[in-house]
């Protein structure tokens, strides 16, 4: 195994794109500062049709965990009231849910301090100010406040002419070049990037093994790209968000360590951009207002959210 | 005890209100047909100054359940993994987070077959699709699609010129008509009303019991109100949502009744309509984009949301 | 599909095995009221050695459930702190653990409500007093009452000379005499069996998939053996606990309905019996005290056991 | 707040009665090696009447837990499954439950890591052994192995002839000596030691809050007595165990760190000793088998325990 900071290419990556104090010692937002209220009146003009197109998966006991990572569960959902009579026979019947699940499980964001490396959390922060009974001390995902912004598709597979990527392609700076020049948009500051490999339609052909790994993802030389447009946050649509396995041996989860500690950037996974892909195809726009928050779980490093795009 | 269809007052409203068949008889979505591409459209139009106000309440153990409604519990968010190097020592290390929850526990919608009366659902559905295993078989929350709209603020208390309304305040139509004025609005078709009690500065304070009832709330009256209007939806600062205790003695829960079975209308509850309040105040506009979609957990009864107001 | 009832066979046998009504129309403990305190004074008289063997799986995300039974999940166990020091720095420390887990999942008694058929439950119940909310009105395990007495291993793989019993193996009254026989011991009055197929060396090499089934397990003749010696209950090394795939084809969960609905006697699934069996073997002596007493969740339709055999 | 180790009093103590290395500098089970097959023998010969009583609580929403103690939560326990006709209409029905608890909230065993003091556990293991994924490496709950052994009862209440001790009432030496004298039994090796101090009686009377504390509980110089007699483990039927608020002002858990760290012993809490309490003055006879296995949950800090007593 190699340490991030061990390998020559990570290292001057990481050099170039730290972010570390841009918004000041006390910063938990990272990248979200460069959502402006300018940048979301400009996100609202972009709605023309008002179409809506929900970017997140089912929640449900058959979810996209295959056990391959321990712990994050798929999520058991029970009843624990069904048509219950609260009030006496005959009244108001009422039924109620209870879940159990990985914060991580379904479509979700990663909060920062969701990894670690050299022993520090994004802005300088230690990583063992996360604990298990006071879970992330900073930048949890209830730090990072409302998260709507312009969305911009990047549709790489569609690029590329392809269902989906091959489960070695490492998505790279020229595809997200060619992307853009496939969408007729100029990502710029604040936006928050869908990148399509096309992943997802494993899933939803019943193969969940192929859809966890290998997977297609982002490279190593993507997040470089990312900052230099100053984005706000990046999702796509597979399980590892980076290609998997990676692209230097034994160097594990680059773009993670790259994003959330580095940049101070959210990343989201297991986005569904099938429909989303369809939309943007047959409006010709690849730009649109995009609502995403997550659920505000106090000092979580992850969370479940139901993104809307509104084109 | 009072079964709801017993009570002559409940009965002609219900009948003035019925929905069941309005969007054919295989519908599951209820007023949310209502939400149009071009209500939508005319929505992102509201957006002026780009401000992003969040409405949900954070999620942890210390939340607004009290133990008042059996089995909703508070979530507990415990950590599958803290800084594990699962590549080897030096590696990238990862947190992963894991809850349990009452669907409802927290700031959420309640779906239409979350209560039942007569034996019956929304749309004339019999009660009994409703399982501990299945779920439910219609109208579940996954359903719903997309939950983005104009969302307008009714601020009652603020209409009333207080911090929040009395324990006995069952908001009727007269008080819907006033927080209009005050925020010179019209509710009209397809619209997401928001109604402000200001309840929830009492769980804000740290009285989760005070929060739980007695409780101001909706009135029997109210639903008549926003069948006329075309409302897509209403949430409120309540646990209750309707006034608890009811107005009329034994007959419990004729809001939900009316607005989920009825009406086959979403509700939402324990929305925290604080800083909204300053905000709409603050810009003198009560009209935004709203964007609440509920995480589609597959046939539940209700789900977590966490809104965003877009002024 | 076939109705127990419809199957002639099934029929006969439920008449002839029924015990409703033989300990009253309240009882709600079956077989259980057989184990008279001359029972357990003669099953104490049984300890010759003083050597204990444990008879649970471990308790672990890794256990035996496979996805094959929706729901019922292997144990998430986290942690909701390490190491805590509540009362300061420097002052002890305290690490809490968490659990969410089928209670069906591991090393479990099955209690008499987990099935019905026809619409009915032991002792008569209507089928529908078991909810989602109320849990089992009748005869949940928190009924069961202290679970010690008489344990007999009846270790019918060895007595086949065999590792372990092949799938399609349907272990009936003729497998059941041959084993008391190896074993030197008449089942009696209130003795717990232990009936063992071999069947978790599967689970214990490390495959899950194969455990599950096909399985070796009781055959659809092995309850009227059991209800003609007054066998208080029996456990098993499955996870089917009878034969899966079903020897008569579409009757499906027979051995289940005879035990627990007409015989009102609880059944045991995933002990694990290979240490047992080998102690058995070297100390010649089939017959020995059992611990084995539910964890009393109220109103439960199972619970987890960590059984201890005392020879 | 006071580091154990500046005490004087408690540094005196901890010295006598350290067990590290007497069982080897491998072990994980520490006073439980004190139960041999004698022992167990021993313990078999003491049953008379054959009488068998549970010493669990039931497991259940409205179980000890009053929130006092952050994250041990009460049994959520709700149905995956009710009367669910897997295999077709007509066919056995079967129903499932699921569960969410702390394994710390019942009645249950603390585990040897469950506590730590000056950065160590029992066997001078480091504390950081115990992690969020990796749970307890050393003496886990599933390390304690088979426990079975001699009950013996020391009702303390009793031989104060009170129903219940005061909150102020450490118990120490000299009550152990009374109620070794009102049983008419001397502890010895290997003993399981059951104190009562009646305080369980407020939480049956429905006093949740009363029952947490202030609570009686064993003394700071209780362990030395258990030491003196090589006894293998100690329950009682408190929340805290040992007196709560402390005796020494600041010196919070010392009992927790004497038994747990210093000798290596288990210790149980939340037992129900009411009907043990007058099994026992009924038959005269304070000495009986106790079987106490815990739920072996791999790596667990504590688990719940099922215990019966048979006289």
């Amino acid at each position: 195994m190699t340490a991030p900071a061990q390998c020559a290419q990570f290292h001057a990556i990481a050099q170039r794109v730290n972010n570390w104090g841009r918004w000041g010692p006390e910063d938990e937002r990272g990248t979200l500062n460069l959502v402006t209220d300018e940048v979301v009146r400009a996100a609202a003009a972009t709605v023309r049709s008002g179409r809506r197109v929900p970017l997140a998966l089912p929640l449900q006991q058959d979810g996209v965990q295959s056990g391959m990572i321990p712990g994050r569960v798929n999520p058991l959902h029970t009843m624990v009231a069904v048509n219950m009579e609260l009030f006496g026979p005959g009244t108001v019947a009422t039924s109620d849910d209870v879940v159990t699940m990985g914060l991580q499980a379904g479509t979700h964001w990663d909060a920062l301090p969701h990894v670690s490396h050299g022993g520090k959390l994004y802005n300088g922060r230690p990583a063992d100010t996360v604990t298990a009974h006071g879970r992330a001390a900073f930048s949890g995902i209830d730090k990072a406040g409302p998260l709507v912004s312009r969305g911009v598709l990047l549709d790489v597979a569609r690029a590329h002419g392809v269902q989906s990527l091959a489960a070695e392609h490492a998505v790279g700076p020229e595809d997200l070049d060619a992307a853009e020049e496939l969408g007729g948009v100029r990502v710029g500051q604040g936006d928050i990037v869908l990148v399509r490999t096309g992943q997802m339609r494993h899933y939803l052909a019943g193969d969940r093994d192929g859809y966890a790994h290998p997977s297609p993802g982002l490279s190593l030389y993507a997040p470089e790209w990312f900052h230099a447009r100053d984005v706000a946050a990046v999702a796509n649509d597979t399980l590892t968000f980076e290609i998997f396995p990676p692209e230097i041996e034994d160097l594990w989860l680059p773009v993670h360590a790259l994003h959330l500690v580095e940049m101070g950037m959210l990343q989201g996974q297991n986005w569904n951009l099938e429909e989303l892909s369809l939309a943007c195809a047959e409006e010709g726009r690849y730009a649109f207002l995009l609502s995403a928050q997550p659920e505000p779980f106090t000092g979580a490093t992850g969370a479940p959210v139901a993104p809307v795009a509104v084109l």
